[in-house]
């Protein structure tokens, strides 16, 4: 078998010992004589595998009890509507505008009620993080969005709006588990498990329990309903059982290299690794200001778009897949998740290094 | 490896050969370097995999061009709201009741607009599928909805209702795969996947194109929209890439054994087993009418509570897994899908009688 450096912004790379161990499973789950994907989600085996991956997630991110988690369907794109049918009281939020992602959140609460976009980096085509001091938040509004790091673009918060006593809802889905996160901050946290968790199917939400509530908008579907997935543990209907027995062990293998502070050391490492070369380069330049670099999506150019395909096409022959920009912005981005391994990175900067070398005026 | 025979409604049982291929290709799929789980949903590998399992399922049921195949998430219950948000254009619909899952859509659509429950079989406990001949629905009624297979009763449609020129919905759920299908016959047919044909997470909807329209419910969240996902080729957003990869290889294996025609000789042979013992049985007994027993799914008592737990927890004991039935209506049921080897019947059957024979007063 022959693994390559995947640098694919979601689906993305998992642990190689995970999809190992699944592979081990795949026709008999510990002596079951069946699949997990065979397996009724009512077993009791079944239901030991989502207990014990709640679980583990709670211990890794420190999740307090007033806080459910939940594995529900859809994605990303699923919550954007979730969040204003079950949080809208008033028919007002407040977004920032980060990115892409942010964007689309942002177009899909419209149809809801009254959206403030609150700040923008727009300006500068979504290159940093938008000034979060002095925000004018309508008193109205239900609630804060944000986007916490935004794949596309490679920027991520390093700190968060000042919001007052207004509940901040964020989307992680590119960068979960890559750092300790205080949930205490947050209302909702939601995350498409297709980045840094695991298979794309399911979407992880960590909502604080007083915003579970019956009282959703008019025509809300019953599954987009958090409080009737959060009373019946995930289970209302059958849950993307195979997703989570995944996510599950994704999070013991973060557990067992020593949690999200030691994620953060590694990412850390990584991510400077790539930009320390990126800083340094003579042909490549980062496009995020310094302050705002996302740890997990590194998008860069070279200037000229001949050169970019020239260099996307050379590391696909070496074994590095998926650097090809964001198809809207172009341009190159490494997305070097928590299993990314450091010799990936290392790799990647040898030979941006040569191709340096070879390619210069 | 020992695996056993696994009864259960759903998820269910999968071909053995499509578990042993999937372990197989975990690490590297095809040379790629990658799992299925790690690839871009964007990928030439991943576009090849979504539309090789959709030219199967069209090749194997015979789908006219003017239908779509979607591969969508949400399971069933998320079509239950998804059908009203998008075909309602008058708010009245047609249901038909033939048990808990025709009732559960019922309940969903009434959040949408009129219900008319047309015919019932309620007053049997779902014991047989309703009389189906001078229905009355008004003209305004958008579409007539219907469950194929009721999975928990064991009931099946073995004719469709008269319903002139209205549009037929059908949930096939717990049967499509198991025979032959007039899909002209329908405007939209749609199957949670995980009982006859991959892994829970996924759920296909084959809708006939003129059904496909902007003109939806307000309010209709965006990834609730059928001609969002027709006109992205499911790839709207992250799909549950790596279920729809399951679905494939069974598609493929259905093919493999000679298609549905093939499939509805072996589950007659099947079920066949099963009915002609339960029907000579001193102790046990079918649940529903002959005329309306559903290939797929056999639900049996003993006629005492205490025998029937005897006879579960014996059967388990045994290697016989799931046979109990739906919580909600008490003694046994064996779900005998595609994948369920002949040789899982006969053994079944072999063990009944010989519980039988211990047991007889």
């Amino acid at each position: 078998m022959t693994r390559i450096y995947n640098f694919s912004a979601g689906p993305a790379i998992l642990p190689e010992e995970v999809l190992k161990e699944a592979s081990a499973e795949m026709c008999d789950y510990k002596g079951t004589g069946m699949s997990v994907m065979e397996m009724s989600h009512r077993s009791m085996t079944f239901e030991k595998i989502i207990l014990d991956a709640e679980m583990t997630l709670r211990e890794i991110m420190n999740i307090p009890d007033n806080y459910r988690v939940l594995f529900l369907q859809g994605g990303g794109s699923q919550q954007f509507a979730m969040i204003p049918m079950n949080l809208m009281k008033n028919k007002v939020a407040a977004y920032i505008e980060s990115g892409q992602w942010s964007r689309k959140a942002i177009e899909e609460a419209k149809i809801y009620g009254q959206i403030n976009v609150i700040a923008s980096s727009k300006d500068k085509n979504f290159t940093y993080v938008p000034d979060l001091k002095n925000l004018k938040i309508s008193h109205e509004s239900d609630y804060v969005y944000i986007c916490h790091n935004e794949t596309v673009h490679g920027t991520k918060y390093n700190e968060l709006p000042e919001i007052g006593d207004k509940i901040l809802v964020a989307d992680m889905s590119s960068d979960l588990l890559s750092e300790p996160v205080d949930v205490t901050k947050y209302g909702l946290i939601f995350a498409g498990v297709q980045k840094n968790i695991g298979p794309a199917g399911v979407v992880l939400v960590i909502i604080r329990e007083d915003l579970l509530t019956d009282d959703v908008l008019p025509g809300t579907p019953t599954m987009l309903r958090y409080k009737i997935h959060a009373d019946n543990k995930s289970l209302y209907n059958t849950p993307p059982a195979y997703g989570i027995y995944i996510c599950g062990k994704v999070f013991k293998f973060v557990q067992k290299l020593g949690g999200l502070k030691e994620m953060k050391r590694r990412n850390e490492e990584k991510a400077g690794i790539l930009y320390n070369f990126l800083d340094s380069s003579s042909i490549f330049k980062g496009k995020v200001v310094k302050k705002d670099r996302s740890l997990m999506n590194i998008p860069f150019v070279t200037g000229s778009d001949e050169l970019d395909a020239k260099f996307i096409k050379a590391a696909k022959l070496a074994g590095f897949e998926n650097l090809r920009g964001h198809r809207t912005v172009g341009g190159m981005r490494a997305s070097i998740y928590n299993a990314m391994p450091i010799a990936g990175v290392r790799a990647l900067v040898e030979f941006m290094k040569n191709f340096e070398e070879e390619n210069k005026k």
